[in-house]
């Protein structure tokens, strides 16, 4: 596999040739031009991705990185820190919400420990293990930068993986508890914004515990002084290995050539880490919905993006992926199905006895 | 079947103890309370209209309605009055976007010509015609009172039907061109707003053609004083035979208990109009997408629904609803298929080793 450095430099824009003999094709369907709206949109891309139009997306998968993160003994989180360990494991039982999720759109899920804070031995989940869980950042870096290219290198090397396996399209999730605290962080470091701006209640803190989480956050960006030019600086400093692992997936996509979907809060700051370091890689990037964290309008924002669904979820796992794949494949069928202008005015069944 | 008033007045609200138990369940599931936001409203709203829990939902149908509006004479649309008749036997061929994104979902179609001006024969097309298109209502009203009251108890006679043929999930399409005047001038007429606000320019106005199609909407208002208290007044002069027909289906829909998609801007402002005559008709109605027509959001706002997808479409023909079938769908799996944190708990192979 080419390292991160060949990866960044090896990314390619998409094929402006594709997009417009895309945009003409779709101009010439029987609508009214533009009316399918961001459906003709995610056509547009998919063609500027493959470099051709009309494809089909065979097989679809969700990535799920897993891991822990030592800011969690701060009390930023109402869940005890076993969760992702027992959660990750759930999700080879098939019994939680992605999982759910999954199914109904026909997607694979494919479970990566890359810092669980334990040992989760499970021939479903794969064992891509950094360290066992990041340190508490509050009290010096959450890993090391050799830590953080390792992690990146990780979510490459899953797309590479996926992409030998036949996989053509593409979701991003995460569990990880306290991973909305590091999020939160990343997005400051990155953006410049405050603490009330980009710190949610995750999962379902109290006032109390919200101030906590809040102050904690501002401590480990004070403490680490991530440097805003160097996002590896700044995921090293205060983000996560499953940040980490995600932001390789998206960089890894755009140099595969793949669509990946993002999901919500921390998969959205994971695709603005990956923007930064190169991009190019937006231009792989689809969003699903907006999550109800209140940093997430802001990541949007900061990518241009603009999501396609409005559920309120906060639930992460990639859940709002398999939503989004719907409408990638409708965009894909509306290419593929719909009859153009010049057909349907050719058929001879067409009798109308207009009485005006 | 029963006439339009007895269905009025025979709609009964949502099963409040069952929308309670709904919630209790989803609450039960593991996941943070709440955090699969809209998904998890459809799931209580349905309970709510089933007066059950976690019902499966077999088969499911769009019903377009097909009508010609006489307002086409004043230069309103950029298309020729034919297009209605000939886009409906488009649908029959399965080559219009609705048929590409009904297939994707699962879904049928129920085409129903309740006003084309002119003679469309095909064995698929319900021949339910009230008349050959409505008058032009710059000139006076566009139809009786009496032609408005056949219209929607059409709509409520399909919805009878539909529920006889086992269908449990419904969504409103039209075809009609110049709909988006009539629905506007309704809107205008119900919410007493501007037209600056309630017009957009359809299909792809030129900005004169625009201008000139605000003033003919303002004089047929002006013409015809239709009564803001009265819908049927409204609908009658200066609405149109596809608008009474879906309001007649969001109100039979809620009369049979069935959960019904709303599509776009027409769609919204016949559920607005439905609404109007009886507010218990609203529970029943799920909303799709936001439209791209520019009057769409103050629909929603007056009927105090938020879409579920944001894709800027503006097509019609119902294709936002089985974009939205698919999320009802995942709800009701969601219902269904997630385990509890009771029996999550239970597994005793939840084997991990936490480090720290």
């Amino acid at each position: 596999m080419p390292t991160l450095n060949q990866i960044i430099t090896g990314i390619k824009p998409l094929d402006s040739e594709a997009k417009v003999q895309a945009q003409k094709q779709l101009d010439s369907l029987i609508k009214p031009i533009g009316s399918l709206g961001k459906l003709e949109q995610i056509a547009v891309q998919l063609a500027g991705i493959n470099g051709s139009i009309g494809n089909e997306l065979p097989k679809k998968c969700i990535v799920i990185m897993c891991a822990d993160n030592g800011i969690w003994e701060e009390g930023v989180s109402a869940c005890p820190q076993t969760l992702t360990a027992m959660q990750t494991l759930n999700f080879t039982k098939g019994i939680c919400g992605i999982n759910v999720l999954s199914r109904h759109a026909g997607a694979d899920l494919c479970i990566v420990d890359i810092g669980i804070n334990g040992t989760v031995d499970h021939p479903q989940i794969l064992n891509r293990k950094v360290r066992y869980g990041t340190a508490n950042m509050v009290k010096g870096p959450a890993m090391t930068r050799e830590e953080a290219v390792q992690a990146l290198e990780t979510g490459i090397a899953m797309i590479e993986e996926l992409a030998g396996a036949g996989y053509r399209l593409l979701g991003t999730g995460e569990m990880g508890i306290a991973n909305t605290s590091t999020s939160s962080a990343v997005l400051m470091a990155l953006s410049g914004c405050d603490a009330t701006v980009a710190v949610g209640k995750g999962a379902g803190l109290t006032e109390e515990a919200y101030q906590q989480k809040q102050t904690a956050i501002n401590r480990a960006l004070a403490v680490n002084c991530p440097d805003p030019k160097d996002p590896l600086d700044v995921v090293a400093k205060v983000g996560g290995l499953d940040l980490a692992g995600l932001a390789g997936c998206f960089l890894g996509a755009a140099y595969y050539r793949f669509p990946i979907v993002i999901d919500g809060f921390i998969s959205a700051v994971a695709a603005l880490l990956a923007c930064k370091l190169q991009p190019l890689s937006r231009d792989f990037m689809i969003p699903s919905h907006h999550s109800a964290e209140p940093g997430f309008s802001l990541v949007m924002q900061e990518l241009g993006l603009e999501p396609l669904l409005n559920l309120g979820m906060r639930l992460g796992e990639g859940t709002g992926c398999p939503l989004a794949f719907n409408l990638v494949e409708a965009a894909v069928k509306v290419t593929r199905e719909m009859a153009t202008f010049e057909t349907a005015l050719l058929e001879d069944d067409f009798l109308v006895d207009i009485r005006q």
